[in-house]
Order: C-alpha cells, then structure tokens, then sequence
C-alpha cells in the first residue's frame, strides 16, 4: 500500500509532443487518484500502463487549458468503457460549468455517478477524509482562482507485515482492517492476533501540490513539514519578471518554498516549453533546497 | 500549390496512445485548414512538423468529445504564440457554447480576432468561398447534429509553369494572380504575358468528408465524384449491430457509398480501438471499393 506519485505531464501552458501539460497519478492507502488533467491526460495513463478505471477522485487546481483539458475526454472514455464505479471531481465551481456545457452538447449519458464538489479556492478546507487520508485545500495565488492540495496519510495505521500476511495467505481485501488494528478472521475461522500481522504505526507521510502560483510566504504555513513538496517552476529566476506578470513561480523560488517549508523533498515541475534542457532548472533550484528532482514524465515517486 | 490532406489521428472515441482522435491539415489553394480538432491534435502538429501559425480556418463536424477536445487547446496555444492573423472556426452552434464557457471561465483574452461560424446542420450550404476554392456542407447522420465537408478548387485557375516562373525569379505572392490568368509585370515594369508562365486550366479537384455519419445513401448526392473521399469506417461489418446502434459506418459499407458516389480514392479511418490490426479494415472496404487507403496517421495524401 505504497504512497506514490507518478508524473504524466510537466510542461506549461505550450505542451510539446513530448511534454504534457499537467497530471499526476497518485496511489493513497489503495486509493487511485488523478491531480489536475491536462490535454492528453487519458493518452498518458495508457502509455504507462495505468488502468483509468482504478480513479475514484480527481482534483483540479483551476481551470486553465493545460490544467483541465484532459478532463472531459477522460471522463467519456471511461463512460465508454462501461465504469461502473462513482467518480469524485473536485475542483473550483467554473470547472462543472464547463463540463456541464459539454456533455449536455455531447448528449452523453453516464453509466456511472459523477459526483462535483466545488471547492471554496479563498481559505483552507478538508475536502475530503476517511480512515486511512484527508485532503486539503489551500489558496494558490495565480490568475484565476486556484486551490492547492495535501494529501496526509492518518497516523492511524500500523505498518503491514506483508511477509507474515504472505504465510497466512491473507486476501489483499482484508489489509486496510489489519492496518486499522483488527485481528484476521480466516473463513475457517482461525483467529490472528493484530500484532502478529503489522509493525507499529508509521509516521503518516504527507504530499503537498502546488501549481500554478506566483511565489507567496501564505502558502507555507500550509504545506510546512510535507514530505513531499511537487511546485511549479515555470521559468528560470532571469525570467523573474515573466513569472511575476503570468503570477507563476521561478524554480529558484519553489526552491525557496521549500526550504522554508522544512520539507523532505522538493520536486519541479510545470515547465515552460522555451526548455529544452530541464537540468539547468533543476540546477537553480537546488542552490536553495539540494534534496529537488524533476518532474519526469513517466516517473514514478514513492513517498517514504 | 498542392492539394493535400495530412492525417493527424484516425481513432474513434477511444484514443490510444499510437492512435489519436479526428484531425486532419489540409493545404488547399495556398490555404491551411484543420478538419476536426480532437484531444492531442495540437502535439500531432508539433510531432508532424506543421505549423500552427499557418492555419487560417477551423472546420468542425459535430461536438462529440474525439472531434472538438483538442480545440480550445490549439487556440490557447496560437494564443500564447502571439498568433496575429484571424482565425475563423466553422462548426454546430453548440461548439461556441463550449467554448465560450471554457475561455470565459479561463480568462482568456485574445491577441488575434477569432471567428466563429455557426453551421446549418440540416441542409447543405456553401460556408466560404473565394476565388480559388469552395467549403460547402451537407447534413451526415449521427447521433447529434452532424455535417460533412466538401473542399472544391475552382476551375477558373491555371496551372502554374513552376520552371518559367522559377526562370523570371517571380516572388511566389504573385502566384495566384498568374494561375488567376495575369501577366506578370517585375519591378523594372517588364510584362511577361501570362501564357508563358500557365498551362491550361486543370480539372478542378475536390476532396470530401464525411465522419461521423451512419451508412445512409442521402450522402452520396452530396459527394459525387469527389475526387478523394475520407468516410469513418469505425466497424468491420461483423459489428453491423454496433455500427447501427451508434450511428457509425462499417468498412464495407464505406466501400459501398465510395462506389456509389463514383469518388475517385476512398481514404478510410475513425477506426475503434477494438481493431489493432487495421490491415482487415482495409481489405473489408477493398472487397466493395478497390482504391481504398488507410487513413495511417502522418501521411499525407496528395490530392491529384
């Protein structure tokens, strides 16, 4: 039940045919969920072999093309094939007029629930938490309303003993029970003892998103102690003034962010398409906060 | 001054990462057209190497997702390009619904005048001409209001003696008033009489569009004796059921209306992601219509 993070698009506003706008995959306590869906998004998930019908929520930062234009051709695909689950959509209130408008014109019929739930993009909230995770939103400051996400694992859970579990041949579905605490009860009615089947609980990790957003202090308090930091770095800092007109950030200011954030590891993304060369962004932002990564397309990160 | 089609995705509504969505460039009269938009049509440019910047009119069959999804993105993207020259969008009234709701919620402030259109989708009109070529629309039968296309050179034009103009060093902006039938006059005021720089008029040639559109022989009035035909061949004929129920056509059936409307060349494509192996589709149409192609996407057909 790893904690990770996998990147189906870096680029800014201009994708190129091999820079994606943005969309990131993320696996939480069995939880499958998509941030943000840029064009090409569902083209993304089958390049690296993710199944679209494991989604059950998705987040959307705002409404920009390159932030939501995967969304509606996501969404028809997995209607096309026959999804039988409720899907969450989460994301400010103008995204549901946007996909209301086009799938009334479309004349599409859902054979699954789709659920919208429109953030309030102006003060932090839990938008959603059950046993195991909670996600957060917190204001962004971009050209449009834009929220931020945390996503932070519930200190509840014990570790799995999976070798032990593998003995026993325990079914995978029972593995969030264990992790809570409960004893295994096998269909012969064996009982387990809890602390024979998990390690003591972990210290419950945490992945904060932020993207897109001009550089502001507000938004530390929020994201302070993350492990994981992913934050747009649209242009490098000699093109501070660029970044300050589109309210984006500079990667040498997500390094910033991050330090004074005390995070675990930063990882850059969000890039403008004038780079070729994505080393040297990694580069300046590692002047402020050395323990940063890029954010590349297919690669996958495992919160620890 | 070709007329030439570039395929730019020849899926159905379920995209693969090898095969994308409805688009198509097409360079007719020394203009530059796009057929169709669907998600990832404006990294199929990038990947073709075509340039965006060139296309001037946006022709739109129907709403569904796989033929408009990449639209609002390309337009961002010229956008962002600093795109300077109108560009018009012909399409169902709906297609401006979406998307004006789409840029008014982004915000979107453009720095080129953008035009829309919108298309009677009941009967057949002429939508644009001008001195060298026609756009005219007639009624295809899908499950939401759909047109198909019908490009057509005007006959008024000659043939341009490329090695005599090449000879003269004549600036190609003069070559459509030479195939319009002018002398060309050089900067030093010499007069080279317009016959020796023609051949006679060529038969006019015309390229026709249908997709998507349920096999129904209404069609074939409108198409006759198009020079090239591309018709969606979304089933084999096996699937007849399906292809009914969805309004869609068989590649058989494909075959038939290229036979009936006496074309020319039968490109065939919007093929479901059902089929891997295209080759069957192929042969399927071939048995009914023999100079049949594949719509393989980053060829280019040259009309002729």
């Amino acid at each position: 039940m790893a904690f990770e993070v996998t990147i189906l698009g870096n680029s800014s506003a201009s994708p190129t045919p091999n820079r994606h706008p943005s969309g990131q995959y993320v696996s939480i306590c069995d939880h499958y969920l998509l941030i943000d869906c840029g064009e090409g998004t569902q083209m993304q998930l089958q390049k690296y072999k993710i199944k679209k019908s494991k989604i059950s929520q998705i987040y959307i930062t705002h409404v920009h093309g390159d932030h939501i234009l995967g969304l509606p051709g996501l969404i028809l695909s997995m209607n096309l094939m026959k999804h039988d689950k409720p899907l969450h959509v989460y994301g400010p209130k103008e995204l549901f007029d946007i996909l209301d408008v086009f799938f009334k014109h479309s004349n599409t019929e859902f054979c699954f629930p789709l659920h919208y739930h429109a953030l309030d993009t102006e003060k932090p909230a839990i938008i959603f938490e059950n046993l195991y995770y909670s996600v957060k939103t917190f204001p962004l400051f971009h050209r449009i309303p834009t929220v931020g996400f945390l996503f932070e694992e519930h200190s509840i859970l014990k570790k799995l003993n999976a070798v032990a579990c593998q003995k026993l041949k325990i079914p995978f579905t029972h593995f969030n029970d264990i992790k809570m605490g409960k004893d295994y009860i096998s269909p012969e009615g064996k009982v387990t003892l809890n602390e024979l089947l998990t390690f003591p609980s972990t210290r419950p990790l945490s992945y904060a998103y932020c993207s897109d957003t001009i550089y502001d202090e507000r938004v530390i308090q929020a994201i302070h102690e993350a492990d994981y930091l992913y934050h747009e770095a649209t242009f490098m800092h000699d093109k501070l003034d660029r970044a300050i007109q589109t309210m984006h950030t500079t990667s040498k200011q997500a390094g910033m962010v991050a330090k004074k954030a005390n995070v675990n590891k930063l990882i850059i993304g969000h890039f403008s398409s004038r780079y070729e060369d994505l080393s040297q962004l990694l580069t300046e932002a590692q002047t402020e906060f050395e323990n940063t990564e890029l954010a590349e397309e297919g690669r996958t990160f495992i919160i620890e």
